[in-house]
């Protein structure tokens, strides 16, 4: 592994994921320099201030001049604007990776725009929280962590080498999806799970929302998600709307199915739907 | 306080909440001797061996025989049948207690089941888990946790003073409410995210349980609570059903209204459904 991957990198969005991995790779000695962009120059100065970046340019095509490494890190709805707006600007052999929540079509609308000699890799680093921006950041937060690549057929090889040695550099274990793929098993794992979150406390919010004071640690795991960035998983739902409204299907149906085993008196019934959960809720780690 | 409330405690059902209570007890000498009832023997044995308690008893009636407390720890659906069970060798001047999660008309069940001169007191320390078992108790689960009582006309003075203290030697804070209060608001912040987690494991499940493994940490905070007790939350929704179908029709329609601004492509309505939830969310502690 060469000790530099890349040389000048450029952070599009140095929130939580982007300043993670701006810290990640100084730490691990995989850029000499770093550049952000973002829209709160305010921000930007911060993580200036803390090391996070060198410096930082306001407009997103003078951020990506010269750069070897781009790293799209906004909400996922900005991505395809950005790459019109910076393309004039990439070098001949840059790498441009995406850490987006949703892959499907956006890849291919993403890969559409890129220009000739420049290489995209679509990456997802599952290292997501509730939380965000630059105080929540840290150089550890990908390690042990995984980082779904969806390679297509038009990924260069090369580049998708070097950014696979990129995360493996900082601890991650890289798996290969499709775009396809990863979008039905993230809409199913991470997408829908985020939507449900945020009908439940809206439950809570028509009912009684006072009631919230005595949650205990079950509510507050359950709905932590709730407290995630409105915009950035309006953006996801949008690009993930067919998977989640067949996904959101099945979840009626299923709320519906404990309703009649309560509203008959089934409790047996109950038991078992409990039971089937539970028994692949503990198939994973706690 | 006096430093001994209560001579001999008989704990029915020693579990994660009986077992943590008859430790809690013994750290801070509020019980004489601990004598343990349950189904399973080789659980008792075990809880005596690790000195949870000091002997135990298969007999429900003989484990109560002269005890000056006791606690029902067995999942609620027992409750009343228990009851009926020990009322014959429960002393005059005896105190009941039960630390189940739903209240209600349970509670005005238990009372008029209870025998002249004992005392019932109806008790729901916020501290369950996912985890169950002797193997995950701890002296300190209670502390700094909020415990309800739901008193009512029928609660005597003294026990229930004398049980606040036992509460609140524990480190718990206690706070009052009435049955059916306690069943709306806990109904609301405790069983429903319970029905609406394992609602959405067995959405996994139905679709693509495979994809689990691809879990990250939102996913397994979401759903921790599907890992629960099915016997324990069958019994819970049995006896808050009222309450729970209303909720499931509330939550039913929140996620329709999700379902519609995705389907419509309203993702301002969407962002602003968010929002909502998000504000809410973050308005109690992580």
């Amino acid at each position: 592994m060469p000790s530099m991957l890349f040389e000048k990198t450029t952070v599009i969005g140095v929130g939580l994921i982007g300043a993670s991995l701006a810290l990640a790779m100084r730490k691990a000695s995989l850029a000499a320099s770093i550049t952000g962009h973002g829209r709160n120059e305010a921000n930007l100065q911060r993580a200036k201030e803390w090391s996070i970046i060198d410096s930082y340019e306001l407009d997103p095509a003078k951020a990506c001049e010269g750069a070897d490494l781009v790293v799209l890190a906004t909400p996922v709805g900005t991505f395809k604007s950005l790459v019109k707006g910076i393309s004039g600007s990439l070098k001949p052999g840059a790498v441009v990776i995406d850490v987006g929540s949703v892959k499907g079509d956006l890849v291919y609308g993403i890969e559409s725009l890129m220009p000739d000699m420049v290489h995209y890799v679509p990456c997802h680093p599952i290292a997501g929280s509730e939380r965000s921006g630059i105080d929540t950041s840290s150089a550890d937060l990908f390690e042990d962590r995984l980082c779904i690549i969806t390679k297509t057929e038009n990924t260069a090889v090369a580049a998708f080498n070097d950014v696979s040695e990129l995360w493996r550099a900082i601890g991650s274990r890289v798996e290969l999806l499709s775009p396809e793929e990863h979008d039905m098993i993230f809409g199913l794992v991470s997408h829908l799970p985020h939507l449900v979150a945020y009908a439940l406390v809206n439950t809570v919010a028509d009912m009684d929302p006072g009631s919230i004071k005595y949650a205990g640690n079950g509510f507050k795991d359950a709905t932590r998600i709730a407290a995630g960035s409105p915009d950035l998983w309006r953006d996801i739902a949008a690009f993930n709307s067919e998977n989640l409204l067949r996904f959101l299907d099945i979840l009626k149906a299923n709320i519906e199915g404990l309703s009649i085993y309560i509203r008959e008196g089934d409790f047996k019934g109950l038991e078992e739907a409990f039971k089937r959960a539970s028994e692949l809720r503990k198939s994973i780690e706690s």
